[in-house]
């Protein structure tokens, strides 16, 4: 079985892109033609996996992953997982990795089931999770050695990108480090046990695109971890600021964008994105997934 | 709308109990005549959902809430979700509150999807949250708006029962104190603004059964706070150990137990619990619920 991260880095190099497409369906950003007359969980449903469809058409020639953020699907239900499946399974044939955006967090049993639900042979179950350090070690281990097991990957939150991150993440400890520097150490050992041939390990962190300085730190102890960066685009992360996050290869950090990209046309017509057709729907996604992938890249290089 | 807290105590009084009772369906505990020949997600959900069924039936009089695990639903992808649908409605019907163990956490847009989806008017929604604190105050807010807006409650981790909890948990910061009392601070406006008229908060905090001396510092700071307790049972927490979780009222804390409840009839009969019937399985289980109960209520008076 092919290592999470060699898989990873294989397809960086063949598509030359390192970014990540959030699929976070809002339905009150969504144009009139998609949407029509939906207003049942299940019809509302549907309309989400039409848009995922489109979105992930338009966006997998510049794009290395696609990561469902669950809230938007658990909100609609047995009906928003079934959405959630179906579009795991259509971006896994477009030959998109699939990270599932969950944080989940819990203990033993619990947190087995939970690993085996999202990194398993199982419905919701794609290429990788990101977890909550929250309970320590003994809830992070149940899905990295189901990660192991199953050639997958776990991206565990390390310093996340909103305002509030620092209240817990930012807390100095007598030790003299702040609180995510301690995460960091605490998957050093995970870290250094898990590194493929292309020098990564499966287990990667959340590191917020807003916090570069911190993202420098957290290299330093663990060069062979994934960052997957959040926030670029909307939240305030500027392509500019990404240059620490990537290692001297180029490599090393996955560039995840959401409403930048999938609201993109919002922007673009800020009069009429209510009644746009599918075309310039889909033309506008694809360009901004591609200029964002460009913009990227030459940080990278 | 009557106010979570208020309507937890109310049933409380009536029915003489603070427990809940954890819906954590693991299939290889089944005796056969429950899962027969399940084997597809969509047959293995349905024998869940009878078996839960059952459980509601027979703990019903002598229980305050059911909690249904997430994880173990998610592992069936959208069927285990019809499942946990289905199950919060029948556990409604009987009178119990529901309280999804999901520990979920995010920011901004998609911790408010959460909240909608496990707090609103929507299918999966109950009548309270476990959340993850790791993300500070503004991947509180969202749950506790929308908990204020439904009536409904949220529970903050606080102190988890597992053996690596301090891993994180009980780091000493510069301020002196361990960081889960910091959590404990981070709630202390949020609580004191959200008391009811029994004088308890709709948010509460998740408190492992397995640190007495750590409840009493935590009940120190949050003295209208509502326990979720879980642990009690398997996890080590042995009822003698509860009485710092309860007020002078005898109130204050739920008691949570699952499997010692739910797979009590492995215990009661070692060598053919996989093949005893229907009726000998909600007896063992109703009798568990019932003496569970009773050695709760001798500690709270």
């Amino acid at each position: 079985m092919l290592h999470f991260a060699d898989r990873l880095i294989q397809q960086s190099k063949e598509k030359e892109s390192t970014l990540v497409v959030g699929l976070d369906p809002n339905i009150t950003y969504f144009p009139e033609t998609l949407l029509s007359s939906a207003s049942t969980p299940k019809e509302i449903s549907e309309a989400i996996y039409q848009f995922n469809k489109l979105v992930i058409d338009a966006v997998y020639p510049y794009v290395l992953a696609v990561k469902p953020q669950l809230a938007f699907y658990e909100t609609y239900g047995s009906y928003g997982i079934q959405t959630l499946e179906k579009t795991i399974s259509y971006a896994t044939q477009k030959n998109l990795l699939v990270i599932n955006d969950a944080k989940r967090n819990d203990i033993g049993s619990t947190a087995s089931a939970y690993a085996e639900a999202f990194l398993g042979e199982n419905p919701m179950a794609a290429d990788a999770v990101t977890v909550n350090p929250f309970l320590g070690s003994d809830g992070l281990t149940p899905f990295i050695d189901k990660a192991a097991a199953y050639g997958k990957g776990v991206f565990v939150l390390n310093k996340t990108s909103n305002p509030s991150a620092g209240e817990i993440q930012d807390l100095r400890l007598t030790s003299g480090e702040k609180l995510y520097l301690k995460v960091s150490k605490l998957l050093q050992t995970f870290s250094k046990n898990t590194v493929g041939d292309s020098g990564y390990s499966y287990i990667g962190v959340v590191v917020g695109a807003t916090y570069p300085e911190d993202a420098k730190c957290i290299r330093d102890l663990l060069p062979h971890a994934l960052f997957l960066v959040p926030g670029f685009g909307t939240q305030g992360g500027a392509a500019n600021q990404l240059s620490p996050y990537f290692d001297q290869n180029g490599f090393g950090s996955l560039i995840s964008s959401s409403r930048a990209i999938l609201y993109s046309y919002r922007h673009a017509f800020p009069n009429y994105w209510r009644s746009i057709d599918v075309d310039t729907l889909f033309e506008t996604i694809q360009k901004k997934a591609q200029e964002a992938n460009e913009e990227i890249n030459q940080i990278r290089f």
